[in-house]
C-alpha cells in the first residue's frame, strides 16, 4: 500500500516474535496484549504518533500479531508494518476518548471471538498506555480470565541489539555528536534558552552523514545556574548568563533509535566544587566502563562507578543508567535493568545502555553521559565521539 | 528557592482548587489523587518531563495540595510551584522503575499516615500515567477505601480560560502564524522532511513578538502524498515531491499553552476531488464557528460542520475537534468533550476548542483547522490569522 520502507527485514521481525513467544511460554502467557508504543513497533514496524489513544499489539497463540487501534490509524499500520490487512483491525470513531463506550470492550469482543476467554492474558501492567480502566474493563467483558502481570515482557527482548538496530544507534550518535558541536559554537552570555533549544533541534533533525533526525522520546532537557540543581526542567526565555553552568542532557535519534549523551557547558570560572565533581565523575565513568562487561550484573557496573565517587568523597544514589534504544514518548529508557547497586540482571554483548553520572548539588548540576555497547570482550565501547570535559567558555 | 516566575497569580491557582473541590464534592469524591501532567501543572505550576516516573499531586479534603514523585524532581517542584516545602513529597530512588517495590505503596502509606483508610478515593483511572499496576497497588494497600472513577474530574475545570490563559494561548497563536508563514516559504520540490521539520521547530522556539516557545504535546505531523491518507504519520528522510500534497498539524506553544492550527500545501496542480473537498471544508468550517456559541451543545457544533459536508457529498465519521489549553505529550487535547455528533456538552463563553475539519481520502488527507475561543456573543473567534486555503505552489 505504502512507499514506507521497514526499517527491519520480515526476518528479524520474525525473530522478534520468536523471542517474545518463548518467553511468553517461560511466564505462562497465552495472550499478550502490547500497549507500550515502543514493544509494538518493535515487534511489527508500526509507527505514528497515536499512542495518545488506546491501542495494542496482541500476540495470540499462534499467527502473526494483531494490531489494534483506531481506524484513521489503521491506514497508518496498512503502510507502516509488515502485517497483513487482515491482521489490522480497529475501533469506531466514537469509542476515542468517549465517556460511555471504551475500546478494550472491542479488543475483549476480538479476543473472545477467537476463543479467548478462559486464557492466561499477559498486560503491560505498569506502563504508560495501559490504564487502571483498560484493566477494568478486561476483567468486566472476560470474566473467566487470568490476568498476568507481564509489565516488560516484550521490553526484555530487546536488550540485546541486532546489527541493524546497532546501525541505527551509530547514526543517532553521529547526529548527537553534532548537536553537541552546535552547543558548543553557539553558547554564550546573553543567548536565549529558546533560542538555543531551537539551535539544538536544528542539528538533530538536519541530522549527520546525510541522515536525517528522528524526535527523541525526551525533549532537550537545559537546565542553567540553579535550575542545573533540578533533574528535569526543559527551557523558557531566560538568557545563559556568565557564572552559570548549564547540562544538556539530549539524545540524537534516528528511526526511532536513540543515542543519548549528555554534557555540561560553564560560562566563565567554574566553582572548583564542579570541577572535583568532574574528576570524580570521569574517572569513575572509566571504572564503570572497565565493569560493563559481559557476564558482569549491573549492579556491578554502578558499584565501580559509585566506589570512585566514595573515593572521591561524595555520595550519590539515585541510578546511574538504563538500557536504551527504540523509544517513543515519554521516555528514551528501556524500564528493564537499571545501572544502581543490587540490580542482578547480568549483561551480555551487544546490549546498549545510556550510562548516566550526574551529580545534582543545591547550587548546580554536572552531567557527562556516555551511551555504551557491550563487547564481546573488553570494556564497553562509547557509541558517540564528544568530549567528556567540562566545555568552559569565557 | 528559585528564580522561575510562576505562570499564574496565587489567587488564580485558589480558584482553580475552588473549583476542583466543588466538583469532588459532586462527585463524592473526599480524596483526589491526579497523575494527568496537565493537570498537576493547572493546580500547582508544576513543570518538568519527569511524567516517565510516577508522580502525583494529592488533592486532600483541605490544604493546600500534595505533590508527591521522584526525590530529584522534588527539586524542580520546589522550583516551579507555589507549594510549601512541606507539601511537596518523594519516594527513595530505588522506586523508580523496580520490579520490587512501587512508589504507590508509600503514597499509599502518605494517605494512611494522614488518616486516609476508609475514604471515597478519585483517581484518573483512564489517563496515560496512572497505570492499572497504581490501581492494583493502591486497593492492595489500602483496602477500605472506596476507588472512584475521576478520569476527567480535573479536566472538565479546565475547560474555561481565564484572561491570562487566553493571553498565553494567543502568543502560541502568533507563534503558530510564523511556523506557518516558514511552510510557505520554504516548502519545495526536493525538500527533504527531516529539513522541513527542523525549520517549523526553528520558527516554533524562536517564537513570536519576542516570546519563545515551548514544546508542543504532539510533534508537527508533515505526512505528504499517499501517506497523507494516514492521520498521524510523522516525518522521515523523504523529499517533498510535484504532485503531492502535504499537511501540517502543528501547534505553537507557549508556556504549556497551545494554539494548533493545521493548513494543506500542495505542489503543482491539485486534484479536483481535493479542491472540492476544500470548498466543503472552507463551508463547514463557518458553518461550525456560527453554530459555536454559549448554549449551543458540542453536538450541534458537529452537525452544522456535517450538514454542509453531505451537501457537498462528502461523508464523515470522526470527531472534528476537541478543547484546548496547557498540555503535556502525547496529547494537546483536554479529553473532555468531542465535537462530534450527539455530544451534549454545553458551549460557554471563553472555552476553547481546536476545531479539526479534516478529510482523509485513500488517496490524500486535507486539514484546515482552527483554534477557536467562545465569545459571550456571535460567532467563535478564531486566535490565529493563517489563510485558510489550500497552499498551491509549483
Amino acid at each position: 500500500m505504502s512507499s514506507i520502507p521497514l526499517p527491519f527485514a520480515i526476518a528479524e521481525y520474525a525473530e522478534r516474535l520468536e523471542k517474545v513467544r518463548a518467553s511468553m511460554d517461560r511466564e505462562g502467557v497465552e495472550v499478550l496484549i502490547v500497549t507500550d508504543p515502543s514493544n509494538m513497533s518493535w515487534l511489527t514496524g508500526y509507527d505514528g504518533w497515536s499512542f495518545y489513544v488506546h491501542q495494542a499489539v496482541i500476540i495470540m497463540p499462534e499467527g502473526e500479531p494483531l494490531w489494534f487501534g483506531r481506524p484513521m490509524d489503521a491506514v497508518g499500520a496498512r503502510m507502516t508494518t509488515y502485517l497483513s490487512t487482515d491482521s489490522i483491525l480497529s475501533y469506531p470513531d466514537h469509542y476515542v476518548q468517549s465517556f460511555v463506550a471504551h475500546p478494550y470492550q472491542l479488543l475483549s469482543a476480538i479476543l473472545r471471538d477467537r476463543g479467548v476467554s478462559t486464557a492466561r492474558v499477559g498486560v503491560e501492567m505498569d506502563n504508560y498506555y495501559f490504564s487502571a480502566k483498560c484493566l477494568e474493563v478486561l476483567r468486566a467483558e472476560l470474566p473467566d480470565i487470568t490476568v498476568v502481570d507481564a509489565t516488560s515482557l516484550v521490553n526484555w527482548q530487546r536488550a540485546v541489539k541486532s546489527e541493524q538496530e546497532l546501525i541505527y544507534m551509530r547514526r543517532a550518535a553521529r547526529i548527537v555528536e553534532t548537536m553537541h558541536e552546535r552547543i558548543r559554537e553557539i553558547s554564550e552570555d546573553g543567548l536565549r534558552k529558546s533560542h538555543l533549544v531551537a539551535e539544538i533541534y536544528d542539528a538533530a533533525l538536519r541530522g549527520a552523514d546525510g541522515f536525517g533526525g528522528d524526535y527523541a522520546a525526551i525533549v532537550p532537557l537545559t537546565p542553567s545556574g540553579t535550575d542545573a540543581a533540578a533533574a528535569h526542567l526543559t527551557w523558557d526565555d531566560r538568557p545563559m548568563r556568565r557564572g552559570e553552568g548549564t547540562f544538556f542532557e539530549i539524545a540524537g535519534c534516528y528511526r526511532r533509535y536513540h543515542c543519548p549523551v549528555s554534557r555540561t557547558l560553564y560560562l566563565g570560572d567554574p566553582p572548583t566544587a564542579m570541577l572535583k565533581a568532574q574528576d570524580a565523575v570521569l574517572e569513575g565513568l572509566e571504572a564503570g566502563l572497565e565493569a560493563a562487561v559481559p557476564g558482569n550484573t549491573c549492579g556491578q557496573v554502578a558499584e565501580a562507578f559509585f566506589a570512585v565517587l566514595r573515593k572521591h568523597g561524595i555520595e550519590k544514589d539515585s541510578r546511574t543508567g538504563y538500557p536504551v534504544g527504540i523509544s517513543y514518548p515519554p521516555d528514551w529508557g528501556e524500564r528493564t535493568m537499571s545501572l544502581r547497586p543490587g540490580d542482578q540482571s547480568i549483561i551480555e554483548a551487544n546490549m546498549t545502555f545510556h550510562f548516566m553520572p550526574a551529580i545534582w548539588t543545591d547550587e548546580w548540576g554536572f552531567e557527562t553521559s556516555e551511551t555504551i555497547v557491550i563487547s564481546e570482550d573488553g570494556p564497553a565501547i562509547c557509541l558517540a565521539d564528544v568530549s567528556r570535559e567540562l566545555l568552559i567558555k569565557p
